[in-house]
């Protein structure tokens, strides 16, 4: 998640929170590379393995569980839930950037690709232990109900890799690639893990059923209008280095939900191009690439998803408006929203 | 681990009380094939993805965990633990074998070789998640404490993993190859689970620190036994579907336990014989293998080794008859010591 410097601000104490805390964690480990792979992935260390001071994982879901807990006047309650989410977070994306054989994240060497396949299975795995012993340390405060509640939050998300796995391996234009295969995807892989951020707050500070009704689906807006924005920003958001447009989800043929809806407002021959270039077993060229947003650009695809995001938005503010906190602390849950949600065509 | 009848005998009740609630488990998930390609590998479902019936899985540590909360008189204190147990296992094999590239597991396709290597990451990464559910929910009864100590256990096991790569890669004849590195490494990648079956029994049930020092005894000693045992099978052992003798870990380059106390042994020329084999890059034949194994029939390793195996196997008896527990269940615990360590050359 690329989120904008004010996101960065509102966070800010509580993103500097949980990295002593992840610090902690790594600091207390033997002395063996396993965990310093790990170090140099959550970003305390560098490629050769020394520590580094400073480093901008943004550990949004962990600090927006904290800041919330926070609000509730019990920031302790919830924190090594959010340790525990943050690592997590981070052992989903070791075994996903295997999968997915991305090479790079965060501008640095994925760890399969420097420490090799075996190491960046068995690694990661110790780093999802490490995040479930978080969650039972005995010095922690997490209740068995809020750890519960975590693991199947957890399980959720990996539930939503193997529903990514199905729905990748089907061609653009089979029947059962459909906007709500691709929400449910999301709802497992993405949403799962803010829901656990907001909602799991509710449960650290013992917020009532309304109360953790509420922080449930502002993490369920929230956390479905981001990853609709992202869809966006990848088809029609420009490259910081370049300046020109990147078109990663067309490269990577990802059956994104713009895609989607653009495929009924296409002509037969305009759908015949997009299906064709969405489903060739060779590499998509930028040209090609090109050609499918230009195609997407003759639509109002833009204005009918950005339409979802805000109302998505304007959902999640709502609920955020309507917890029992005082104003300006609804008002902060509110403008994390926008933050996270810019309209980059508005730019 | 290949248990010889008498110990599924003793284990049969146990393995049955495991098995219905690993079964309970599995029935309890969405019906997605995930949690089937899991079901699988349990043993529960077929390479169609079929229930099946029967299945001869022998259960080890879940069912020795089980045994012993149950002499203690508080077999349900354990339950859960076991079953996490299993889980954990399982999920170290799945994963396993994706490093090790091995095809064929019991008899069966491993789940990278049926469902290819995503899958297998992926759905490793869900039983893991489960074994921790397992141990976290509500209805169960494993305390904090023993949560802690069976998670510290699990990572114990991936640390074991890391040092077999580390091992792995050097070549026989580094310094850095020596029996205490071998040991080491069972003890994480091996002892280690059946340490958290003898020691967590005690933990589950609330023994005395003395006691439970005598359970992790038993438990180290018999696990590292098991482990050379294994080795010696691996070499002198032969095939129960050929007759011949399978040479598996010397066609495999396994440095193992019988080759380092062998080395010191050899005349020069015979230990560079052994060292240029193990070291071969290419795949290790047949006739090789048989040259390694006549080379060490040459020299007094076989009782050499078989001489620790009996210091270790009369170590965990020890153990076992000085526990607080009636003289037929001591005599039980010792009796599997001596099922589990068969002396294959005096058969």
């Amino acid at each position: 998640m690329q989120a904008p410097t004010e996101v960065a601000e509102l966070f800010s104490e509580y993103k500097k929170d949980i990295d002593a805390g992840l610090l902690e964690v790594f600091n207390a480990f033997a002395d063996i590379e396993m965990y310093q792979q790990l170090a140099y992935f959550m970003g305390f260390r560098d490629e050769r393995l020394l520590p580094q001071e400073e480093y901008g994982g943004k550990r949004f879901r962990s600090s927006l569980m904290l800041m919330l807990a926070d609000f509730y006047g019990s920031r302790s309650s919830a924190r090594d839930a959010a340790l525990s989410l943050e690592l997590f977070h981070n052992f989903t994306l070791i075994h996903d950037d295997i999968v997915d054989g991305d090479t790079y994240r965060r501008g640095r060497p994925t760890v399969w690709k420097l420490f090799g396949t075996p190491h960046a299975i068995n690694s990661g795995d110790a780093q999802f232990i490490v995040a479930t012993e978080v969650l039972a340390r005995d010095s922690g405060t997490t209740s068995s109900a809020l750890q519960q509640f975590m693991l199947a939050k957890y399980r959720t998300v990996i539930e939503g890799q193997y529903y990514d796995f199905t729905y990748t391996d089907l061609p653009l234009g089979h029947p059962e690639v459909t906007e709500a295969a691709c929400l449910q995807m999301n709802a497992h892989k993405t949403t799962a893990l803010v829901v656990a951020a907001t909602e799991g707050a509710g449960i650290a500070t013992g917020q009532s059923e309304k109360e953790q009704t509420l922080l449930r689906e502002y993490g369920e807006y929230l956390g479905s209008a981001y990853q609709i924005c992202d869809d966006v920003v990848s088809i029609w958001g420009t490259s910081g280095q370049t300046g020109k447009r990147a078109y990663g989800d067309l490269l990577e043929q990802k059956k994104t939900i713009p895609i989607l809806r653009t495929l009924p407002m296409l002509s037969e021959e305009q759908r015949a191009v997009v299906i064709e270039i969405f489903n060739k077993d060779t590499e998509v060229t930028e040209a090609e690439a090109e050609t499918v947003a230009d195609i997407l650009d003759e639509t109002t695809v833009y204005d009918d998803v950005r339409a979802t995001i805000d109302e998505y938005a304007n959902a999640a503010k709502e609920r955020a408006r309507s917890l029992a906190l005082p104003k300006e602390k609804q008002e902060v849950l509110a403008s994390i929203v926008d933050a996270l949600l810019p309209d980059i065509k508005a730019v």
